[in-house]
C-alpha cells in the first residue's frame, strides 16, 4: 500500500507493508492538485510515488491513498493518477483524502477526535467513527485560512513593508525577509516618488510570484521569539487557529488533538498559544504533534485493504518515516 | 480644460473654463488603467470625457488631467488616451496624475499640506511646493492598502465566512452581506462535507469575482453603526490609516489634511477615529472632507494653461461639480 502527502510545496510517498512496515520513501516538487495545476501534480505525485516502491512489485501495490488540501470527492483526480500510474505499470486504486483528515490519522489510530492543521492553509476537523463529523475553515488564503503559513507570511511581508515605508515598528523580520528575498538594504537608499525605492523592489518581486508564495515567510515568524512584531503575529495566529479548533470542539466528546501542518509543526509557541487560549475547553484531551498526513494516509491505505490499523502498527508507520 | 477621476468603480469627468466655471459633467464605468486593463479604461474614460464636453468646441479642450491610482509617471498611459481622443475629434494634451495628489488638489489651492485618500487602496502624501514629497502605504491589495476599501471589505466578508463556519460571532453584516449577494440563509441549512452549505455557496460565489471586487462591501462596515464587528473593522482600519498619515506628518510643516477617497469620505467615523488616533500630531493642520480627485484634476489642468488657481477658482468648480 502506498501513502501519500501533496502539499503547497513538496510531496512525499511512503510504500508499507501489511504490517506497517516501511518499504521506501519517495520525495518530489509541490504537488497539490487544487493549487499547483493537475498537470504538474500528477507528475510530481507519480514520480514520489515510483521512487517510494523502489523494488517493490508494482502489482503488490493495492491501494494508493491521495493527501490534499481540498481533497475528497473529487473523482477527476483519483481517476487521473489511476491512468497516470497504470502507464507507469502500477495498477492501484487511488482514493483522495482531505489533508486534515490524513493528519489525524498519523497522530492517532483513534475513531474519535480532533486534528488542527496549520500548513499553507488551516483547518480543524471533528473526526466521529472514523469519518469527518465537522469541518471549521480551510477557506482559503483570501477569505480564510485564519493563522495558517499563508496568513503568517503575509502578515510578515507586510509588516516589513510597514517598516521600511516608515508606518511601522522596527522588526528583526525586515533584514530577514531582505536576506530571504537576495535584496541588500542600502542605508536611506534611493527615494523613488517619495518612497524608498527599496520598497518599491520588494513590491516588484512579491507581485511577481504567486500569491500562495507568501505562505513560505511564515517561518521568518518562528525564527525570531522575542521580536516584538514576530511575536504579535504568532499570537493573533495562535487565536484565529483557536477559535478555528473551537468551533469543531464538541463539550464531553472524547479523544486526541492531533496538531499537524508545517507551521503547527514547527512552532511550539504556537500550539501552546492555541492551548492556552483554549483553557478548559481541551482538558482531557490529549495533544499529539505530527509533520503532514503521509503516515495517515499509508495507514488508511491498509485499512483499505482491510487491515486494522490499532496504535502498533501506526508506531510502525511513524516509525520507519522518522528512520527514513 | 478637463478633468478624470478614474476609480476602480467609476469615472467622472469634468469640463471647467479658465474661471473654474462647470461646462459638463461625464460618468462612465470602472476605468483604473492600471487595474481595469488598458482597452476598457481607454474606452470609458474618453466615454466620459466627450460626455463631460458636450457642446464645447472639441478644439477648445488643451488639457485633459487624468487622475488614477498608480498614476503618473506612465507615458504609455497617457499617449495612449492622446490617440483615443483624437480618433474622436478631440485634440488635447492628456496627463496623468496620482489620484492621492488629485485628491489633495480638489480640497484645496495650497502648495503645502497632506492627504490621506481610502478608496479601493489606501495613499497618504505631503505636498511640498505644489509637489509630492512623500508618499505611504499605496502598496496594493496584497501587500499594503493598510484601512482601505479592500482592506474592509475583505474584513466584511471574512467575518460574515466566520460567523457562518462557527469561528466568530454573530453579527449584523451576515445578513447585510447575504442580501448584497443576493443568497438567501436558509436558517441551520444544509451540511456538506461537515460544513454549513452557505458557506461553500458564498466561496464559490466570492472566489468566482476579481479579488479587488471585495472592496464594494466596505460599505456594510460603514451601514452598522453599533455592531460591534463592523466597529472593530473599522477602528481597526482607523488605526491603520493614522499609521499611513502619520508616516508622511511632518512635524511643524504646515498645511490643511485632505481626507478623501469612497470609504473616508462615506464615514464620519473613520475620520474622526483617524484624527483621534493621532492626536496632537494633526493640531493645527485643518482637516477638508472630498468625495475624490475629480475638483482637484481640473484644477491641475488649468494651472497646465497658466491659470492661477486660487481658492475662488477651486471653489467654482467644486460648487459646479456639486450642483452638476
Amino acid at each position: 500500500m502506498v501513502g501519500v502527502d501533496a502539499g503547497g510545496t513538496s510531496t512525499r510517498s511512503v510504500a508499507v507493508a501489511l504490517d506497517g512496515r516501511c518499504l521506501g520513501v519517495g520525495r518530489s516538487g509541490a504537488a497539490n492538485p487544487v493549487s499547483s495545476g493537475i498537470d504538474r501534480a500528477m507528475e510530481s505525485i507519480s514520480a514520489s510515488v515510483l521512487a517510494a516502491l523502489g523494488d517493490v512489485p508494482p502489482d503488490a501495490v493495492g491501494v494508493v491513498v491521495l493527501a490534499a488540501a481540498g481533497g475528497a470527492n473529487r473523482p477527476e483526480v483519483s481517476g487521473r493518477l489511476e491512468a497516470e500510474l497504470a502507464a507507469r505499470g502500477v495498477n492501484a486504486r487511488v482514493e483522495l483524502v482531505a489533508d486534515g483528515f490524513a493528519a489525524f490519522c498519523s497522530g492517532t489510530a483513534d475513531g474519535d477526535g480532533y486534528a488542527l492543521v496549520a500548513g499553507t492553509g488551516a483547518v480543524a476537523l471533528r473526526v466521529r467513527s472514523g469519518d469527518v463529523a465537522r469541518v471549521a475553515d480551510g477557506l482559503g488564503w483570501l477569505l480564510g485560512d485564519g493563522g495558517s503559513g499563508f496568513w503568517v507570511g503575509r502578515r510578515v511581508v507586510r509588516s516589513v513593508l510597514a517598516e521600511l515605508d516608515g508606518r511601522g515598528p522596527a522588526t528583526a523580520l525586515t533584514p530577514a525577509l531582505l536576506a530571504a528575498l537576495g535584496v541588500r538594504h542600502r542605508g536611506q537608499g534611493s527615494v523613488v516618488q517619495g518612497r524608498a525605492g527599496i520598497v518599491a523592489e520588494l513590491l516588484r518581486l512579491l507581485y511577481d510570484e504567486p500569491t500562495i508564495a507568501l505562505a513560505r515567510f511564515a517561518g521568518l515568524a518562528v525564527a525570531h521569539p522575542g521580536d516584538a512584531v514576530a511575536e504579535g503575529i504568532l499570537a493573533d495566529a495562535a487565536r484565529e487557529l483557536a477559535a478555528t479548533l473551537g468551533a469543531v470542539l464538541e463539550p464531553g466528546a472524547p479523544g486526541p488533538v492531533v496538531m499537524g501542518g508545517g507551521l503547527l509543526a514547527a512552532s511550539r509557541d504556537l500550539r501552546l498559544g492555541v492551548i492556552a487560549a483554549l483553557g478548559d475547553g481541551l482538558a482531557g484531551h490529549g495533544v499529539v504533534v505530527v509533520p503532514d498526513g503521509l503516515a495517515g494516509a499509508a495507514a488508511m491505505a491498509l485499512r483499505r485493504v482491510g487491515v486494522v490499523v490499532d496504535d502498533s502498527v501506526l508506531s510502525a508507520i511513524r516509525a520507519g518515516l522518522a528512520s527514513g
